[in-house]
């Protein structure tokens, strides 16, 4: 093992140790997200989930994006701030650790003045487009908990914005009255599409269209899985509408999990757009693998 | 003692002991809402509360209204559909007693086929305000939970429309990543009212304006009591732009607690709408009396 990679979110934490050709030798996730844990927590984690692993005779490097960067984390790291090219590992807040087995960096998010707006992650996954896709010019949609949308022009991000789709989604269904109409895994891509395109010609009918579920539940016999499918249609359709200076006539690639992805992809495509889609995953590797290189190049 | 009236809600209980003058002499509130009871709960409940008041020697009538009707409440009262008079008490579900200490109707609530929607409790109000101001002819608005606009002619409930926007407002400020950013007592009347401008010229902005609550809290150290009342302005705002036919060049009357029922005075009043207020509780009172003296008429 030559050094560690982590992504290190609100929710989970997951680590890829990484041999000296930059490949992953193996992969360790874990539910210690910043959430769940306090700053004293995070060596120790750290250390835990790395026991196995760790040669007793050197110090391994380890590279950290994500939550753990901010204030409620483990060691704050400044954001940087747009216009700007993905932090890189020069950028990064050396991390004083008791253990001299680890040398943490944590690389920084990126904030914006105006809008006002800031991100903690996907910027190192946007570091993996670039590494992916070199010269890249565009939108990069990265769908989730709070979906960004990113344009990137000349190897910098420009400007961003934060929709909490996938965090209204979830208290919808699973903490609101509508939780008793949705259920089910079916994906039911026709209700979704009827949806998206509804609240994206008249955004304001979402507001009404969500009680309707649950008053077509009660009355109509509206499946859950339908019902789960509009609300998600009506939920991405209100942040189409908004974010439309960014993806209209634009180069747009996704950067998300399957389904998740392929659901903006849809909406997408109804809009006469076709945009491309990257794995969220491979995206945070390849972009922790480039900050890591420049920092080894830096070094030398 | 003549009779009850109560207000059978999904969080709360409200039993008013009524004289012979159609007057309450006491009001009983508890917490055993539907939400909290299961269907053999409801006479226990009931009796529970009414045990020092319930004379021995005859029964006593029971008027509810609310979700109590509903097919989770205690029996149900199957919906009256638009267009129709506010449901009276002999339209009102008999419901069997174990104890012949009370005699117990339950009101019927409200549907509309198209769109399709209901309401529970929300058109004893309704019959509230047509007893306050018989003749009344226009819109009613009744802020809450899921607030309910309702056109009313010629002393029939024509159509309505609800929007779950005190809902998603408790979701928000209570379960989601704003919840850091928002709190405190003091309205922001400013701040409110400059989000529902903002949210009611364009409703899809409200969907990147959460986030920036946050963002402009970490950032410019936004107050949570201003970023509080930006957010029930978005949400307000986008209720208003939704239900723009509803308002728009109407008389327009607000049924609701004096905090809620002045916001949205306001909201409306800088649309250049001079809403009038009645009172929530007052007008579910007035409806349960006009129902009780409806069917003592009819007895007669």
């Amino acid at each position: 093992m030559d050094w560690v990679a982590a992504d290190w979110g609100t929710s989970n934490l997951r680590l890829w140790l990484m041999d000296d050709a930059g490949r992953p030798e193996r992969r360790i996730e874990s539910d210690q997200g910043m959430a769940a844990i306090v700053r004293e927590d995070y060596e120790p984690t750290l250390l835990g989930l790395l026991r196995r692993d760790l040669p007793e005779d050197r110090t391994v490097p380890v590279l950290v994006c994500g939550m753990a960067g901010s204030r409620q984390g483990w060691v704050e790291a400044p954001y940087a701030r747009v216009p700007c090219v993905p932090p890189s590992a020069d950028a990064a807040v050396r991390v004083e650790t008791r253990s001299s087995r680890v040398a943490v960096r944590i690389l920084p998010g990126i904030s914006q003045d105006d809008p006002t707006d800031v991100m903690r992650g996907e910027e190192t996954q946007i570091a993996g487009v670039l590494q992916e896709r070199p010269g890249f010019d565009g939108v990069i949609c990265l769908p989730g908990t709070h979906t960004k949308w990113v344009h990137v022009s000349a190897g910098e991000i420009v400007s961003f914005r934060t929709y909490m789709t996938g965090e209204l989604f979830a208290l919808l269904r699973e903490r609101s009255v509508l939780r008793h109409s949705l259920g089910g895994e079916t994906w039911d891509r026709e209700a979704f599409l009827v949806a998206v395109d509804r609240a994206l010609s008249h955004p304001a009918t979402v507001a009404g269209d969500l009680f309707a579920l649950r008053a077509e539940s009660l009355l109509r016999g509206l499946g859950p899985e339908t019902a789960q499918s509009r609300l998600s249609g009506l939920l991405v359709g209100i942040e189409l509408a908004a974010a439309r200076p960014y993806w209209l006539g634009q180069q747009v690639a996704i950067v998300g999990e399957t389904a998740l992805a392929d659901a903006y992809r849809a909406a997408l495509g109804a809009q006469g757009l076709e945009a491309s889609v990257l794995g969220a995953e491979a995206m945070t590797l390849a972009g922790l693998t480039a900050a890591w290189r420049h920092l080894k190049e830096t070094a030398q």
